[in-house]
This record gives structure tokens, sequence and C-alpha cells, in this order.
């Protein structure tokens, strides 16, 4: 959204920045200088579909609430039901909610949005792709609900077009090992030059915990013609399927665990450890203690292909999936549910670490959900490890206060260079520019208190600034 | 203390404002609008008597320090014994210091006190309540003793006088099942129109590992008419209980735990747990995982009876009471002695929010003393779980950095409206007034900074205000 | 450093104070007056033999760089190689890189500590011991390791001088039991009035997990006398070696143990363990939880000989040593791959405290590397406690945001009064007068703020700043 002028209503051009007039002037200076770079989108979650066939979003509820889960647990926590926003239930028989009356609904708990990112995110998407420059209540729901449609319906609005607009240089979205990568094979088939690329999550086939994880190792062998239930034509699925990925740009694997943990066993206990997972799946028995222990193996297995292959390895773990439990029995997934816990990262990744942390051709990307581990653990561990990196505040903490304690907490230990800049990590595709804007005005506010603070010249500072916005995560992620 | 001129001397108008003109500006008008709201003080700790006789209070020393527990821990800590400050051992012989001479001992330990919330508090009581208007310093201390003295002896300062004084709507004590409540209806009986009620906090009945626990089964029966040594019996006498509880205003009940440990078991397994538990108090030898066990369970089982009576379910956990066992075999309990420890609520609180968790018309107010839990545990449950509620910053928290760092941490991902506005949770009457005004002080300078920076319109900014300084509070304790 | 005047360069006046001009103005007219106090140094690693000899300091990378983790860690972590920096492999066989050499390596990558303590200490370093006003940079490298080694040559630079210089009234070094502590006698033979003094850090003789633990028993008893492979000669060798330390100066012990767990065992437990310690160590088999224990119940054993000879007890816990396991194998200890751990001190401490916490004659001094700590547990606890206090913010955290979280997280339970001054810690002595100062400049700048919110008079926060800078390390430390 280069180009993209302030709207007297919602967005303010000063937004984020810090209150004192002083800093607040050094952080627009360094914001203007990176505002307009390129947006790299390394790590996310958009549909590559959208992109492959090119057809108009359908209407501004499926677009921009149902499937965004930080909408659907603020309104589910104040008593809305899941199903008036369209979110439908595994038995449902009726119809889900007109899309304007979804809207309304959401409209209607606006308020419960304020100082919140969600409410930024929103306010953007509306000022500054739909041009709507008042904030969204009760008494304009359907004013906007029809604006938003009628733009949807225009060739502008399209995904490639929006692609274009936004100023993304590279997008990544994530696929298990499953997927065909058709969407990925029909956009570079069509000739369109946006750079949409896939990145490989292997979790269906690593984590016995998955519902049909037998299922998904016999079709990961179909897929790659190794028999995926012994453990060398497992890891031998994983490298062709790698490979495969890397053709359609792949630079990156991801894992999102229940923890950190990892292991380091001999050859033969990982054979052995890998036979008895699959006995227990055979059987109908998955046990949590094996399973635990696979996924840990499988971290170091992975860092192994990755210094064969180079793809870059990302770890996201301390989510308890699903906490809800009647509701993921009425729901299933990816409903707001999901609930960081305390995560421990100084044992729990000593085993790979050890094993290949020294290594500077690899790159190991850390995230959190336990901001207490920023300072204690984290940091510390990127600032000597050299194969380590700290990825930025994550969902829950991927939000101004949240960018903010990240940067107060990592850099001290870890400076500037042992991060990896901003990842959106959304489906939300249309906030897209909005996160990576409030992540620059959030850096750069951060930086211009340390020049105010007479602790960095400023001309260091824009360089730090247009580092983290730009030349990192290219770096980082090797784009 | 609406009324209330600022004095010259201890209490800035500006106090707890940001420091940034432009914010404090904000802060300032927001402030202005909602100071005078009266107080709404759901959960806390006075004693209904003094509403009850409408007595005058003794003198400065066993109304202002004796019973303050941040006080003695502080004096303590710093080599003060606390028989110096009027807390007798349980075999004291000899007589406690004079109160003058209690007061002079804290006067010279006045300094240790910079920077605590404790000193916000005394100053705001001796300038705004007492008039004195000087910070107390041992120079002064015969004088302000005398002062306070003579204040305390006229009609103004008696408790009913100074509830309405304060501008009390609501005031809610704690008191355990086995408690008559005769003061409270002696209160009602008096047609006095102060609203004071009680809540209902059955810790001496439910936690195993209190001292006395198999009597007070025996004196739960005898209130109740129910055989409270069987589980059905037990669970009778507590809807009797609640129902009493009620008839003198209780919304609420109360749950002082040492860890937020749920659990949700089948009906035989309660009732056997129950006759475990029963059965080891009889024989003098309490269990700790049983206890343990049972608390968990009694969480859940006061949740089933909220379902059916409506009253809100306060959890106070983290807690490890009487930490220092020497000092507590010499003086008892609340000597300050009270330690915070990591405190899981992900894990603890899933078989209660599993069970009950969805539902709408259950209020459950979950309180930490481990702040670390704000962002990563409780934020997230609170913006998922319908019936979840988090409650102010407690205890330890409940000073400035204390009240935002709560408001920092949980605003992005569980918003204002998860919240409960403001708990004193004391038991220090005079303070009363100083708490809350520290809370809406430091509420309206959060707001403030989040409109300063152009992320929330002054004007929601406003209505956010006033809700959290008296709507939200009233909502969720319905009251 | 106290006559140094600022320079154009590097250090500004008013670096670290907040931003906010009316808040700055309050932190520099506090710090105008104690930023010439002396230094009081009760906790660090200096090398004794520097003020012994007083022989000129060699160069600039082996002063400076090589023997400095904080600085090894970060340039490692970004794929410099630790031989690159002078740190031998233990089986180096070439020579390490000209010390010019290493400064162009470091220079190179001075950008990785923008934003961190490093680059505050070693810009302070240059431009106000060495008059180097521009920030290092790979085109001044070779012109300031001139200047530095020109410099280092001048009588000027030696120890001793640069002791005066720095305005340190006292340095504390930091021995081992097995340590002659011959340099220190040098130095009380020399004449030179420089207050050095060591102190008693028993980790050899306690931790039956450090290498040599056997040996180390043994050369205890030829030091002492007594049979140090009994238990009653092991305590009174201790006795013995506190006693010969306590004439070279020593007011304090130190512990530095993985965690912060205390036992008080009964005097037949206490034999049979050390019993069975010192057989697992004859055996060659040292057992992790009886070295875990073992040195649980020593950390009480000190507190009691503390109370014997007035020596302070601190407790560093909470580092994972050494936890690149291959890096260690090449090249030992202290090369910045330790990393702090989660750390227990409520249940941890009770021991220890149960037993002698109330003892007004004690003072243990407790540290943490694990932040969650300071308001949920160690700030209750130095707040209740006699005998413990908070020392200050500690290695990863001794930075800006660092002492600066120290002090919002602890100063509302525990006040000022329960925290002891700055400890620098530190083996590199140029830094010391900067790390006091931005400690002194972070202090004055949390009590600016609460001056700016009027939460504190000036005229108090003034007597707060002297006693943090100046009056509680010498009172804390008995100096």
């Amino acid at each position: 959204m280069n180009e993209g002028s302030p709207t007297a209503g919602a967005m303010h051009p000063d937004r984020l920045f810090p209150a004192d007039p002083g800093t607040r002037a050094i952080a627009r200076s360094l914001y203007a200088q990176v505002r307009a770079l390129p947006l790299i989108s390394p790590h996310g979650h958009t549909d590559p579909r959208w992109f492959a066939t090119n057809e108009p979003f359908t209407d501004p509820a499926s677009l921009l609430l149902t499937p965004d889960h930080y909408i659907t647990r603020m309104l589910y926590s104040q008593g809305v039901a899941l199903e008036a926003l369209g979110v439908p239930a595994r038995d449902a028989r009726g119809a889900s909610p007109e899309p304007r009356v979804i809207w309304r609904t959401f409209a209607a708990h606006y308020h419960l949005f304020r100082g919140t990112p969600t409410r930024l995110w929103l306010d953007w998407v509306l000022a500054e792709v739909f041009g709507i420059d008042v904030p969204l209540a009760p008494a304009n729901a359907d004013r906007s609900f029809e604006r938003i449609s009628e733009r949807l319906a225009q060739p502008a609005y399209r995904p490639r077009a929006l692609f274009e607009r936004f100023g993304i240089e590279v997008l990544a979205t994530t696929e298990s090992p499953l997927d065909t990568l058709e969407h990925h094979a029909a956009i570079r088939a069509s000739g369109w030059p946006g750079r949409i690329i896939t990145a490989y999550r292997p979790d269906p086939v690593v984590d016995p915990q998955t519902p049909g994880f037998l299922e998904n190792l016999v079709r990961f062998s179909e897929l790659t013609g190794s028999d995926a239930l012994t453990w060398r034509g497992y890891l031998e699925a994983h490298r062709t399927r790698r490979a495969f990925f890397a053709r359609f740009g792949a630079t990156s694997t991801d894992h999102g665990h229940p923890t950190a943990r990892t292991a380091d066993l001999g050859e033969r206990e990982r054979e052995a450890l890998f036979q008895r997972v699959v006995r227990s799946a055979q059987a109908g028995t998955p046990h949590g203690d094996e399973a635990e222990a696979f996924r840990a193996q499988m971290l170091t297995e992975m860092a192994r292909m990755s210094l064969e292959d180079g793809m870059v390895l990302q770890i996201h773990p301390g989510a308890w999936r699903n906490h809800n439990a009647p509701l993921y029995a009425r729901f299933g997934e990816n409903i707001g549910a999901d609930i960081p816990a305390a995560t421990d990262y100084v044992g729990a990744l000593r085993p790979l670490l050890n094993r290949f942390g020294n290594e500077r051709a690899l790159t190991v990307i850390v995230f959190t959900l336990d901001e207490s581990s920023y300072s204690r653990e984290l940091a510390p561990l990127a600032g000597h490890y050299p194969a380590l990196k700290l990825g930025p505040a994550w969902w829950f903490h991927d939000s101004p206060e949240g960018l903010m304690r990240f940067r107060e907490r990592t850099t001290e230990t870890a400076g500037f260079y042992n991060t990896v800049g901003f990842n959106d990590d959304t489906r939300a595709f249309f906030s897209i520019p909005a996160r990576h804007d409030a992540a620059r005005r959030i850096d750069c506010s951060f930086l211009a208190r340390l020049v105010a603070e007479h602790r960095l010249p400023e001309s260091e500072a824009l360089q730090v600034a247009r580092d983290l916005a730009y030349r990192l995560p290219k770096q980082a992620y090797r784009l």
C-alpha cells in the first residue's frame, strides 16, 4: 500500500509512534525511509489458490471475518455463537447466516476490539484498501458491507492485483508434504510474475498424534515412491518431497510442535523409535511419550536435511492446540481455542543445538508464545549458537505491545542481527500490509528511543531499520 | 472522597499520570470523567462488624498499621520485630507497645516505603482523610498521631459516615460458610442504607489441609442440617449455605487455593475422593495429593452450583501461604509471609473450563500472582472461553506498575471487556478510595497512551474508562 | 572517571536518560549529585595480579576483546571463529592471530553490538579512557588500535593508576579456597593504598560435579591442616579458609550453583550425604542428585558460618554452564555458552530461609537470570525475610533495559532498601566505571519518573539515588 494516503478518519500518520515529540520526530524520520520498502513475507498461511485462479473474493464476511480466529475467539468469548459468525459445526444442517448478517454481528461487537491489534488491522483494511474512513459501527455496517462488496467485484480487488498493489516482493505459503502444490504449479504456468513460494510443513507425517497419521504415511509413500513405513524409506520420502517443494520456491520448513523438545538419538534408537511409532499407529493406540520423542528426533533429522538442501528450519512450539475439547468436537480446528503454555528452550533445544548448532551453513529460526523466555533463554541462545536465529513476536504477541517487548527483551543480548525481521504469519491476506506496517512502526519507535536516549546514532538506527524491514528477512530466509 | 481537594503536600492532582505533557493532558481529561464515579468494591476483606456497630475506630496504629501486612512485612524485612508493631505472638504474655510508640516506629521507617503503593495509599489517607499535608516523618509523628486520634473520635470518622464520604456504592466482605453473618444481619436490621454484602469463601470446609477441617465439617453439618460427612450431605450443605449467603447480598464465591488446579471426576470418583478425604481427616493424617485433588474437584462443583444459583466464582491461586514456618509458629497467619509461586493455568483450569467454560450463564473470575501468565495463558484463555474473565492485578501487583503491566499484557489478546474493573481486595478500609483512585488513574494513563499513539479515538477511550471504573465490575459481579 | 568530560562523539551527557524533557531534567539533576561518588565494587572478577604487579596491560585485543565473553559470544553467533578472536582451542597448535588482526575483526563486526550494553561500555572505554571520540569502524580500526597501544604503554594506564583515576573506593575480586591469595598479599605488602579485597567462592570444593573435585578436597586438606575428606574436617577447613580470606579483606562468599536449591538436613544426614559424595568422587562416579543435594545443604552450612564470621552470602544461581558441549570440549569454559534457565526460588530457598532467614545478623544476597522471578518470588521474599536482600540485575540483565526492569518489578514490593546497589561483576576492568555510570543513570531515570509522576518528592529521590549509588552497597557488603 505504498501509495496510500492517510485518511482523515481511522489511520493517523503518526500511529504507533511514541508520544514524546522528540522521540516521535525521530521515529517518523526513520519510518519515512522504510515505509515504502517492498514487503518480504517469508512465512504465512494465505491460500495459493487465490493467486492461481485469481477469482474475485466472495464477500466481506467470508473474506475478513469467518476465517480470522482472532475475531472469532474474541466474539465467542463474549457470548457470540460461532455459527453466527459463519463457522459451521461439523454436523451443521441449517444454512449459515447471510454474510451481511454476520457483518452486522461483527459491527455490533466492534468495541470489543478496542486496544487490540485486530482493531488496528481492520481499521487499516477498511480505510486503506476500501477507502472507508469512519470506524465500523452498527449504524454504518450495511454501508461498509456494500462498499466492500462492490469493490471486491472490481478487477483491482482480485488477488493478483492486490498482491501488486500491496508491494509484496515475495510471499510464502505453507503446505503439507501431502499437498500436490497444484496451485503453485498453476501460478507458475500462468506466466504471472508474482513471487509466491511454498514452505514445507511436515507435521501431518511427523506428528504421530495427528488424526490420520498412518493414512498420511501411506499417502506419503505413494507420492514419493519410497516406503514411508520403514525408517529409511520415510527419511527418503522427506528428501524427495523437500526437493519437490524446493522446485516451487520453498526455502524453509516449519514445525508446529507442542513443545520445543529435540533429541539426538543413535541410528539404531531412531529406527527403533520409528518402528514403535508405526506399530502404535497401526494398532490405533498412539502413545504420548513416544510421539513426543519422535517429534523431538525429527527436528534433528530435519536439521540434518537442511544442511543438505539449504532449507531454513522454523520451530513454532508451545501452543496447546484445541484446548476446548467440546468446542473442538463440534467445530474442529483453528477456531481460536489454541492456548500458549510455558515453554522450555534451554533444555529442549540442546540436543539439536549440540548436534548442529555450530554449523554456520544451517539456519534454525525459533519462535515462542512464552514471552518470559525472550530474555531468559532465547536471546542468550541466539546470541551464542551460529545456527540459531530468533523469529519475530508471534501470534498473540504480533501486536504493538508484543512487538515492542520482543525488541526490549532480546536486543541487549542477541542484538538486532540474530533476529530475522518480521513474519506476518497470517491467512488474512488483506491485513498483510497493515501487519508489516505496524512492525516497521514499532521497530522505528524502538530505535527512536535508542537514538533519543543517545544509545545509538541516528545514522546507525536508520541502517538497522532498513535491515529489519527488508534485508534481514531476505537474508535469513535465503530469498 | 469525591469532593476532596488536592493538598499542597503529598497528593498532586496529576499523580500517576504519564510525564509526557500531551499524554498527560489526555489522561487528565479522561480521569476527570471517572474520578467521581461511585466506588464498586465487589471483593474485599473489611470487617462487617464496623458497619454493624458503627463504633469509632480505636487508634491510628491498630487501625492503619498493625493489621496491614504490606506494612508489617516491609518493617519486618528491615529488622523491626513484629511485636514492636503490635502483632502479638501466640504465647505473648507482656503487653503490646502503646499505639503512639508503634506509630513512632512506623514514622522512623517511613522511608522504606518510597516507591511502594503503601506510601501512595498512606499519603492519601493522611492527606485526604485526615488533612495532614506533610509527609510522615519522625519529627511530625506525634503531631499526626494526635491529629488522627482526635479525628477518629469525631462522628464524621465513624465507619458508616466514612463509607458515605468515600462514595462507596457497594462493598463486599468475605466470610466463611461457618460464619453466622450476624453483623450483616445487624446492618440490615439497622435500617442504614449502606450496601454491604457478603461473599462465600468456603476454603475452611473445602481445603482438607485447613487446621480444624474435620471440626469445620461437623459445624457445617450443624449449621445446615445436612450430614456434611457424606458427599451428598456435604454438597447439600454448600447449597444451603450459599442460599443463606445470597440472602445477605452475596453474588460471588471465592477460593484461595495453592494452585489453580481443577478436576472433573466422574460421580463415583468424586464421592470416593470425598470419603478418602474425610477418613484421612478423621485419622489425623491429611494427605497432600488427596487434598489437592479434592480442592481441584471442588472448584468444578462450585462452578456447577454457580450455574444453579448465579453466583460468580472467583479463583485466587498461587500463594505459598505461611512460607516462614518459624514465624508462623510464633505469630500465625497474615503477617506478610505469603509468597507467590509460578502458577500454571492452561493445564490446571482445563477440566473446569472443558466442563463449564462454554456456559454463557457462568462467570469465573481468575486472578494471578504470576505476571508471566498474563500474556501467555490468562489473556488467551479469557479471550476465548465465554465463562472466563480476568480479575484485576492482585495483591503484590495492585500497584501503579503492576496495574499498568496488567493492561499492557492482557489488553491486546483479551481486550478490555474480558476484564472486570478493579478489586481493592483489602481489609484497610481507609485506603479503599486511594486504591480505586490509583486504578482509575492508571487505566486512564494506559488509555491516554493508546489515544496519544493513535490506537484508539479519545471518545472511545472515555467510554472504556467509564466501563472499567464502574460498569464492568457491576456487570461482572452482578451487582 | 570522575573528571571525564563528555566527548563530542560517542558519549552524550544525557545518555540513558528518558526522552521526555521534564523527566530528563529531573534525571539529570539527580545524576549530577551521584555521578562523582566513589565506586563501590563489592563483587567482581578482575585479576588481583594486575594490581600486585602493576605491569602495563599488553595490547588492545587481549585486554578488551578476547577475555570478554559478551564479545566472543556475539561474534561467534554470527559466524566468527573463536580462534579468530584469540581464544585458543585446548589442542591448539598454531599461533593466535596478531592482536591487530583480532581488533580489525572486531571493528568489522561492531555493528552487531548496536543496541547492546557492550556497545555502550566499549564506546565509553574508547572515548573516556582512550580519548577516541569516533565510533569504532573498519576504517579507523588501525588508528584506534595504535592509539590504545600507545596509551597502554604509558604509566597513567597501568592498573593502579587507572584504579585511582576510575575513583574506585573498594574492589572485590573472587577467589577459590584453593587460591593462595599471593597477589592480594603482594598488594598489601606493596604499601599501595588501593583497597582490593578478595571474596570466598568455594564452588571448586562444594560442587561435586566440578572436574577435579576429589583432588580439590585433598588440596583443601593440605592448605588447612584439616582432613577435608571427613565431614567435620571439611567444615573446619572451610572455617579456616574463610578466616584466611577475611584477613585479605573478604566480607562475602559467593556460590554459583545451577539452581537456588537449599536444604537443611539433620546432623546425621548431612554427614552421611558428605560421605556418599566423597565415595562417589573416589569411585569416579559423581551422582547428579547427590551433588545437587550436597550443594543445597552447603548453602545452609555457609549461612551458618556467615552467622559466625559475619560474611555476606551471595547466591548466583540459574546458569546452565557450558551448554554447547562440542564447543566446551574444544575451548573450555567462559566462552559465552552459558545459558539461563527458569529458576525456582520460593521452594528452593525455603529450607535455608526457614533455618536462618529470620536472623538479622545474617545477609544473604540473591541474584537471578530469570526476570520472571523479580516480581513473583524475589521481591516478595526480600520484602519479608530480614536476612534476604536482592542483588542487582545480573549478567545478561546488567544493561539499560535490564537494570530498569529490575527497578520496575522489584521496587513496589521490596522497596529500594532491600536491594544492595550495583555490582559490576566483571573481569573487564576498563569497563567498570561505564557499568556503574550506566546503573546510576538508570536508577536516576527510574527515580525521575517517580518524581515526574508525583510518586516521590524530589528531595527523597535524591536521597535514594545516593543510597543506591554508594551507601547501600557499602552497608550490605559491610565495607
